[in-house]
């Protein structure tokens, strides 16, 4: 992805959002100056994915700090403003992880809390590049080095997700780097089809062979054995492994259980919450049931239909075969359980 | 659903067809008397639904043999046209059987043809009648009596599926009638989605709750203890129960197993093909990628990216907990199959 494409960027007054609700089509970018339009664009998906969001939050608390200043705001407006950032979308835990890293120089000034949004932003980065590397190597010498991979992915876990290549899909990256990668499924993800308009974009621009297909194609495609292995992103994992991710995602690791082939979760360890206990802990985000029973504004459910919106969904632990981490690969289902190995 | 908006309807002189592409916006019909407009009208999904196909394929011999009269056509040439409308779509076993059916009168010409095509369409009916009746009797005994049940559905088994009533939407029906039904999860059913379109407009048609969920949200619904069990249809049914029906099935059958809820298909006995042994040999139709990479004719994913579109998937035997059909239910899973059972 071109450098002024970038998902997150600090501009020197504000920051720079790569409209992710327009893409493929159009590549605009929304200059966020104010808390209020920060707010907004993280909950109508302006920028997305949890790494991504982490990194929009924790300039977040540069963008509150120099709107109070403009606008004489006392400091315990500039924390409540603060506030409404970290809360602006529940399930995902890194957007909380990192406004409460940046806060911790929020007494020493912009200067300090920018420097610490710049370090959030360029840690993610290293970290997926670590994780696209253990991923790939578990892969390969689980799977075997006879032949190119084939790989199944839901929604977009690629550098539009995060500070820049990804998690998920910078495992994907890592085998097509290394000529390991045949081609990729790349589920649609509806209702807001993260999968074919943002995955497919990023995989298209590098050139990687991929299909899209139906949500619902991904069982059948895994249990046919046109699949080798999954690799899905997360938005929190608990303390048992138990993995909250973008809905559908525990659909394709039932699949991958049944056919038995490893189903992997690729995520930061800040994504793992030692305070959450298990799945049953994380709050799901139930989001606008128009988002289902509407097509781009055109009504397509008949009028007096309802319609059931959890942006996301649980996948138990015992289902995850590793988390793949900066620090290397968990076998969670086989009992290495992030709330011991990652404390 | 009102007499006048039935699937299929023989008019003295042709076949109307409820053009299924245009609900639940606009209901019209699609008035056919020759081969290729029939041909064309299954292919492009203005009539589907394995009964309803076939009942249309039934009524086609008598279209083909009164426009082979009309046209000066010789015997074979007029077989030949049956030929193709028995293969205009290759997985739903409904659509041959009904075809061979009906031809076996071929030589008696039109009006025993018609009666025969007649008699098709209203042993479909009474089927699902029963249907409705063994598969509502077997799920209040299996679950209890002590509430109303929730039930969840993929694609679209009604009335419009079939020549009336419904299959597994007949299941749903009958419960409905006694009072037992608290409300129906129906996926959308990507990439046509038949159930935001079809099954919500049957639904809302006859006041039962309903809520449309995008198909990846079926797992997560069913693991989380919203549904008491999953009913759906098919398009083919092997001797060992492996079943064929709309993608995205056999992810449902997956998270019914995990959570330990019964997984119910209902289809008449004609679905059940003794000739096919396993799921291994049915016929998957692959169709155009662009129902998955456009939408409404406007192109969602990427110029550059494939797309991957099976129409239907195989739900393993060992997964279907009990397969309803008009003289009772067979429990799949358990052991019973209906090669051996249906003889």
């Amino acid at each position: 992805m071109p450098q002024e494409l970038r998902a997150v960027a600090w501009t020197g007054t504000g920051l720079a959002l790569l409209d992710q609700t327009l893409l493929p089509h159009r590549a605009e970018t929304v200059h966020v100056r104010d808390v209020d339009t920060l707010v907004d664009a993280i909950r109508r998906l302006v920028v997305r994915g949890a790494p991504a969001i982490g990194a929009a939050g924790g300039y977040g608390v540069a963008l509150a700090l120099l709107q109070g200043r403009r606008e004489g705001w006392t400091d315990e407006r500039t924390r409540a403003a603060v506030a409404r950032i970290r809360a602006a979308r529940p399930t995902a835990v890194n957007l909380m992880v990192c406004v409460d890293r940046v806060m911790t120089r929020f007494e020493e000034g912009p200067d300090a809390v920018l420097a610490e949004a710049a370090a959030v932003q360029r840690e993610d980065v290293e970290a997926n590049r670590a994780m696209g590397a253990h991923g790939a190597d578990w892969l390969l010498k689980r799977i075997g080095e006879d032949r190119p991979l084939r790989i199944l992915t839901h929604c977009n876990t690629g550098a539009l997700a995060t500070a820049g290549w990804g998690t998920a899909l910078g495992v994907v990256r890592e085998l097509h780097a290394r000529g390991r990668l045949e081609r990729v499924y790349a589920d649609e993800t509806r209702p807001l089809l993260q999968g074919s308009r943002l995955t497919a974009w990023e995989l298209a621009q590098e050139g990687i062979p991929h299909s899209v297909q139906a949500d619902g194609a991904a069982a059948g495609t895994i249990l046919r054995g046109a699949v080798d292995a999954a690799v899905v992103g997360a938005d929190r994992i608990a303390a048992n492994g138990d993995t909250a991710n973008k809905v559908g995602t525990v659909g394709v690791a039932l699949a991958c259980a049944d056919a038995g082939i490893p189903f992997l979760v690729a995520a930061p360890t800040t994504t793992v919450d030692p305070g959450t206990a298990t799945g049953d802990d994380i709050p799901i985000e139930l989001r606008d049931e128009r988002e289902v029973l509407e097509w781009a504004g055109v009504r397509t459910a008949p009028a007096g239909s309802r319609g059931h919106n959890p942006a996301f969904d649980v996948t138990p632990g015992r289902l995850v075969t590793g988390l793949v981490t900066e620090r290397g690969v968990l076998e969670v289902a086989a009992g290495e359980l992030p709330g011991e190995r990652l404390r």
